[in-house]
């Protein structure tokens, strides 16, 4: 039908009779001629419809309206001098129609296509027509790119694509399964898979030795802003593994399908332990995209004459005292903006915001008084902190004080902006604890069957449930975790006992992933693995801070499909054939 | 932790020391000399535990049972004269172990692996097992390549890869929907997609241009032999084209993918309408891969002296009598088989099965008495009858004898054993009729949004319903249909006259796909595409006749995957909060 896309018509074609299909981007009459912008996936080319030239053609052109559907044919033309357009990949060129054809018509758009201010459910409810948007067409551009290559890169080193089941039983990632009614077993239900987990391990027992699958998998959560009830995630187990091996696969996937998509990254990525990062950045995913790392200075603090930082400093195990430098401070913030500071972090539980201002004659504010001047000149040299600078201090118990200076460091560094867009900085988080303890319950941090670190220490002889360390690592880019893993504990009695200490018994865990601990039985090779998140990845790469920009077709906040109008109700039939009834009462 | 696959140790490396690790394939103890055969992804590798070299290693060696994992090191050496195993990649050579460590244990396996024999019950519960038979790795090794290479092949020909969601609405192909329950929206459901039809035509009113997906798609239905409740299909489309373009694509796809799974096909495919295939082969999936066409002989049965032929032959238009060459059949059919012919079509509504034998001195056989002797030249010369031959009639309506005839057609091959092994045979049936009358209902043949053959038919007066084309087309290979697509209807107003046609109110359209209704209003491109069977592409290229078999983890045809026991049934807690109860009574 067509002999070019319409970027692909450029000045080698001049004097040649070529055929465009399109929409109609724009429409301009000038003098008597109809110049349209004919737009296709690639962009945009001009036509021209001149009645001297063809009456015929020029009439059709009179008719269209924008979004029409055009195919056209003619002689492609210079454009006359000052008339080119350096926006354009076409810019140089027009095309002279001869033959005009509209292959369909559009209703008037009910909304400016790529008028992003437009309310987010009338697009969502045209989808379709949001889609046209450039970008839009960029974003899943690069998804296709990104997923090409994440596929041939871990084609290249050997991983077979398996696909594991979508209707399946429910798997152990302690989120809200999807149920599935089943119509031939009345009253039972499949769920959606949460990841492949647990199948991707029984594909190493099998000895597929290198698994991958870009894998859907869903849970039934309450949405925050970045999520959607079905998701795309890079999935990847190997066998007789160690943590190095399988970082190296992920740098080279993560390395390759940056470079397709036209970024430029490292091809290994720099590391930092858990319990630094916690202690540095205040947070298991830094944002490594500027510096600004809090410094401890509990141990200058325990001499102040001030009761309250003595006493905080007096147990230094449970407590910490956070030292923030913020450079050239003194000079960017006024006293109201300080003051704001603090009302920031008391939102995230801390009691106050102390600070230090570093000036020509030393260190001033309110809170020197209660520091010797050894002390405060240890705080300068501590926390490195040049003239015109600002230090904050937080004070308290360990998990608090870490949480909200972390928090800090980032609202701080958005305050000075002084994070660089387009840059794209990974860090790999390492040496996870195997365990957490929420509200009294001891929860495995990843999975439960995370191998512990069995060089440092003894699960027979365990003192603190969250000194062990697992084999667990993630992988986080500009202070966002992209993916993660884990060597997996292969080794029935290892696994065994980790159910022990987590007080899941034995039946439980049967009932949970029997299948898992059965499987192990019979020759299960050391393995692990990651997976990616691939929809924030393709967010991260596009630049966009919606996951719905990066889904052809999302849901709401709500799990609502406003297109399609799903979910909806079904036929009282169906349910009967499947052995249901809504319960009225709670509608 | 391993220096080589087992398989990638060869002669060239002998003398040097290498490590490998996987399963004890099998164990002998010859004089105290200990050989194990250990198997990884590629194949196996000889060991040899010699207690005179090394104690150690022997001592670990004689423990070890089969399936058990290990991690093996020594130095590789060319197995003594006579010893070779020309069957094994590494049969020149075996390595000498200096180092043996158990990685886990196995308890013994519960069924010989790889024995086809054992209840498939018994496989499935341990499908992990059984996929570490060579026969299931190499299948899933297959599929992991047409995988890859179906993607390369449509990405370099700039098709986008773009997800489609699972959590959905109900989509119109005519087979039961899964469905998933809502907790946010009480009472309403999702659908599983039974494929992404809807959504791959909105992303051609988008613009996409080129889309395609490897899309799981669900279809809740009574499951045949060669079904399975999820199933993976190759899914295409593509904008401002026509059939021959379409075909173009999947014709490249096919080879592409064939090529890279070692197959040799041709780089097109032959054609044939519907019309044909139906009055030639009986089906509209015709096996190519031997011929033995149906030849019409309904103009020579019209002179028969038998009253049943004669008052067959005068409704030409909707009787057949439709005659089978068998070649040789005179020698290689008894009595007694013939009779079971008989037998056979009767079963698909035949009233009898008429046959001649060809002597040396022309026709014989009960039927003879009843035509001239010119008549009986015409049949020999109509059906190219050479001495030997057997030639089989079917007479009466239509329908029924073009459906057994071609059955038999097939039937007879088998016995005959003429369908060459390892053959790929591909034909394209083209020319669809729009619509088929089942039980007196007009429905779709292919579904409601294909177009129909403007340039044959004028759908504002129509006569027979039947009688119209539409522009689809079906891709057959060795008698299956792989699969198929059409031209798609992009312009409302044709799209409401088929709705008109098939007795679908503008309502239950509007209700249905309502919102594909709305978006061929906006500008929709002339588009089409296909959709290929992915697990019978697999089926087929691997040479196996049950689905399961290229389905990591599959159901079984009662829906159950016997491995994780799903389904299963809930907590009453999860019901609640999906506001749903399981109707007692009809369990």
């Amino acid at each position: 039908m067509r002999t070019h896309y319409c970027t692909e018509v450029t000045e080698k074609n001049i004097d040649e009779i070529v055929t465009v299909a399109g929409w109609v981007n724009s429409r301009r009459d000038h003098g008597g001629i109809i110049f349209i912008d004919l737009r296709d996936r690639g962009g945009l080319v001009q036509l021209v419809c001149d009645p001297a030239d063809n009456k015929d053609a020029w009439e059709v052109a009179d008719s269209v309206r924008d979004e029409f559907v055009l195919i056209a044919t003619g002689k492609v033309r210079a454009r006359g001098e000052g008339l080119e357009n350096p926006n354009l990949i076409t810019g140089k060129i027009e095309i002279v129609v001869e033959k005009l054809v509209i292959e369909n018509k559009s209703k008037p758009m009910p909304f400016e296509l790529g008028d992003e201010k437009v309310n987010e459910e009338i697009r969502l409810r045209n989808r379709f027509l949001e889609l046209r948007t450039k970008r839009s067409l960029d974003i899943f551009k690069l998804r296709s790119t990104a997923n090409i290559a994440v596929r041939n890169c871990l084609n290249d080193l050997g991983f077979l694509d398996v696909e594991t089941p979508i209707l399946t039983k429910s798997t152990p990632e302690g989120a809200r399964d999807y149920l599935v009614p089943s119509r031939v077993h009345p009253g039972e239900f499949y769920a959606l898979p949460q990841s492949p987990q647990l199948f991707k391990q029984l594909l190493m027992v099998s000895g597929f030795d290198k698994y991958f699958q870009i894998a859907k998998c869903f849970r039934d959560e309450d949405l925050r802003a970045d999520r959607q009830p079905e998701f795309t995630q890079i999935d990847v187990e190997m066998s007789f593994c160690n943590q190095e091996d399988v970082i190296k696969v992920a740098e080279k996937l993560i390395h390759d399908t940056f470079t397709a998509c036209g970024k430029n990254v490292p091809t290994t990525f720099p590391r930092i332990t858990y319990k630094d990062a916690m202690e540095k950045y205040g947070s298991d995913k830094p944002d490594m995209r500027f510096d600004m790392a809090m410094v401890d200075v509990i141990d200058i603090f325990a001499n102040s004459t001030n009761e309250i930082f003595a006493s905080i400093a007096q147990d230094k195990k449970n407590n910490r005292i956070k030292a923030l430098r913020c450079p050239n401070g003194d000079n960017l913030f006024s006293k109201r903006q300080m003051k704001g500071f603090e009302d920031y972090v008391r939102k995230f539980g801390a009691k106050g915001l102390g600070y230090f201002q570093m000036k020509e004659d030393g260190l001033k504010g309110p809170l020197t008084k209660f520091f010797s001047e050894e002390d405060l000149e240890a705080i300068v040299k501590t926390t490195e902190l040049e003239v015109g600078d600002v230090v904050f201090f937080g004070a308290g118990d360990k998990k608090t004080v870490c949480d909200y200076m972390g928090r800090f460091r980032l609202y701080l560094a958005e305050q000075m902006d002084i994070i660089p867009a387009d840059t794209y900085e990974f860090i790999w988080v390492v040496d996870f604890p195997m365990f957490e303890t929420e509200d009294g319950k001891t929860k495995a941090l990843h999975h439960p069957f995370t191998m512990p670190n069995l060089e440092k220490c003894d699960l027979n002889n365990v003192e603190d449930l969250e000194d062990i360390e697992s084999i667990a690592y993630d992988i986080v880019l500009n202070g966002t975790e992209l993916g993660g893993g884990s060597i997996r504990i292969h080794k029935e009695e290892i696994q065994e006992k980790v159910f022990e200490l987590m007080g899941i018994s034995q039946e439980e865990a049967n009932e949970k992933f029997g299948f898992l601990l059965e499987a192990l039985r019979y020759g299960a090779p050391s393995h692990g693995g990651f997976a990616l998140g691939f929809d924030r990845m393709i967010m991260l790469l596009a630049g966009t801070d919606s996951i719905r920009d990066v889904i052809a077709f999302p849901k709401t906040q709500r799990a609502q499909c406003l297109l399609t109008q799903a979910p909806s109700e079904v036929d009282n039939d169906q349910l009967k054939e499947l052995a249901l009834r809504v319960r009225k009462t709670e509608i």
